[in-house]
């Protein structure tokens, strides 16, 4: 399989260290991956025979500059060099994400699926933004457009939601999805911390950013939900149809009490079907032991899907980190490769 | 697509009105179910043209003969003659179980790929006996084996771990798989009764069969660990292979001790990969809350997967029933229509 890499971080060198580590797993399913382009905001590189991804994840775990690496590689290369090569069978996009233009990976994703190409992506902004056009686009080309990292990484919400619900309508979809959260609101029910203490640990720790507004307002939980809603109930909402509260308000004492009750406060993104349209809010929801989120813990994070005919699903897990979600990456391009159209022909 | 409908009981008939009542949904998927044979231990019927589903469900509501059934269709139809004709793409194979031989569904199964007919099955024996040589069937003739509703039914145990863990390495396997004995654990809990008494009542809402030998002593938990083991793990291992312990000693007294300490107790089926090869397991476990499982109630089921790179996976659901039974059936359909390779060529 001949791969174009676009956007080159943390998840992109786990990605490559995945292709070297599963080589022989891959093998078996009949990949052999062959990685011609690595591009970058800084420049691109391309090596018609395939890049020495060895040499090359090695020399990038010192380096940044990818530029400066060449084994016989062509420097300088663009986007618009690959698509005018044609010489590749799927893009992986993992540009930063812009929610509001959705660029660069808007149009790195469109011209991609336009010129044949399968796309694997891990960057929210285009999903969000335009995610139906997209399929459609995909549709047309007859390839497929992977998605399942940008909501909940290694969790597998899109594959839970389209390929193990497939044939049931799904009613309501009701997701612990952000893993800062559920940590910090973890620390404060454990260790009797208060929201800005148990928030400090959590940055000490690595796991809430610096900047942590987008978690923690809850703008991630809504992002995640509203990609599950358009894509599994083929809606196409947007942000601002979503009630959003953060959790910045709680206190130890709702805590407490909760835990009083038997219940456990958890940041929940929720779309319920009502008589005229959809509900969607995400919100601090306190959970009885009877919701099955309510083992949520740590950083896990969970999804659960009503449905009509195939009854209640729910699926914890989605271990955090650049690896579990070059994983899941890796998850779409294996399933993509097993023949399976997440987009039909004739949408 | 054509479709071959062996063994009809109540799985089967719900199987027919879900084709019904999803009849646009599926259209959507540009499937258009055309069901040209019925075939029972009784014998068989076919319509070159289709059978004529909403008449024929209709008819078997009252009748248990399907033999007197005309619309038009050819009578005394044997699986020989559906062999010959050739002109379907998909037998459904629901014929009762048997572990020992696994007849009358392995020759149905075995003969059906062979002549190059995708197969869905609802029969545990076959797969149970011979997964890897009906794999190697299946493959070399280039269709697709469908044993979701084998593990659970509802429950997408072998979704799961294929399409929900692709490219990551399992080590472990964990399930609740067995929704009587759940129920009957949850009532003594519940409603302090003893287990002679909850068996009781499982029996009279129905739960539970007259003779539950195969649910209560653990042999159906021991069944479905054993597919997933084979499928998932690409194993050879025989039921000789795994400690079987069922539920019916324990007592009141013990399930209360546990939950003074937060736990439950629940029968699990468990596979771990050790030093000299696989420890295969289905007995009373004491779980925790930190157990994902530990949540799964009355007659739910739940699976949980550990693996090198995407982390644990819990799946909790599966609606109990015919029709969520029929449900697993139709989604594996999909999804072979959908082009996925549950099974590579190159195996």
């Amino acid at each position: 399989m001949r791969i174009a890499i676009i956007g080159y971080g943390g998840v992109g060198r786990a990605f490559l260290q995945l292709l070297l580590d599963k080589k022989d797993e891959l093998s078996k399913e009949d990949i052999n991956p062959n990685v011609k382009y690595v591009i970058t905001s800084k420049g691109g590189i391309y090596n018609p025979d395939g890049i020495d991804i060895e040499e090359f994840v090695n020399y990038t775990k010192l380096n940044k500059d990818i530029m400066n690496f060449s084994t016989g590689e062509v420097q300088h290369i663009t986007f618009n060099d690959l698509l005018e090569n044609k010489d590749i069978d799927m893009v992986i996009e993992m540009t930063p994400t812009n929610k509001n233009t959705g660029e660069p990976g808007m149009t790195h994703i469109v011209e991609s699926l336009k010129n044949g190409f399968h796309v694997v992506t891990a960057n929210k902004g285009p999903i969000l933004l335009a995610y139906k056009r997209l399929k459609e686009i995909a549709s047309k080309n007859n390839v497929q457009l992977g998605i399942g990292c940008t909501t909940g990484g290694a969790l597998p919400t899109i594959n839970g939601g389209l390929m193990d619900m497939a044939g049931s309508t799904i009613q309501s979809i009701e997701g612990v999805l952000n893993g800062t959260t559920n940590f910090i609101l973890n620390e404060m029910e454990k260790n009797m911390l208060e929201y800005d203490e148990a928030l400090k640990k959590a940055q000490e720790l690595g796991i809430a950013e610096t900047d942590s507004t987008l978690d923690v307002e809850g703008w991630d939980t809504a992002i995640k939900l509203l990609i599950l809603t358009n894509v599994l109930m083929n809606q196409e909402k947007e942000l601002k149809d979503i009630k959003v509260e953060g959790i910045s308000k709680i206190k130890i004492s709702d805590i407490q009490e909760a835990a009083k009750e038997g219940k456990k406060y958890k940041l929940v993104g929720k779309t319920v079907k009502v008589e005229d349209g959809l509900d969607m809010t995400v919100r601090l929801e306190k959970l009885d032991t009877k919701n099955p989120l309510y083992g949520v813990d740590d950083k896990n994070k969970g999804i659960r899907y009503v449905s009509d005919t195939l009854g209640d699903l729910t699926i914890i897990g989605g271990a955090s980190g650049v690896t579990p979600a070059a994983s899941s990456i890796l998850r779409d391009l294996i399933n993509i490769k097993r023949g399976y159209k997440f987009i039909s022909n004739n949408i």
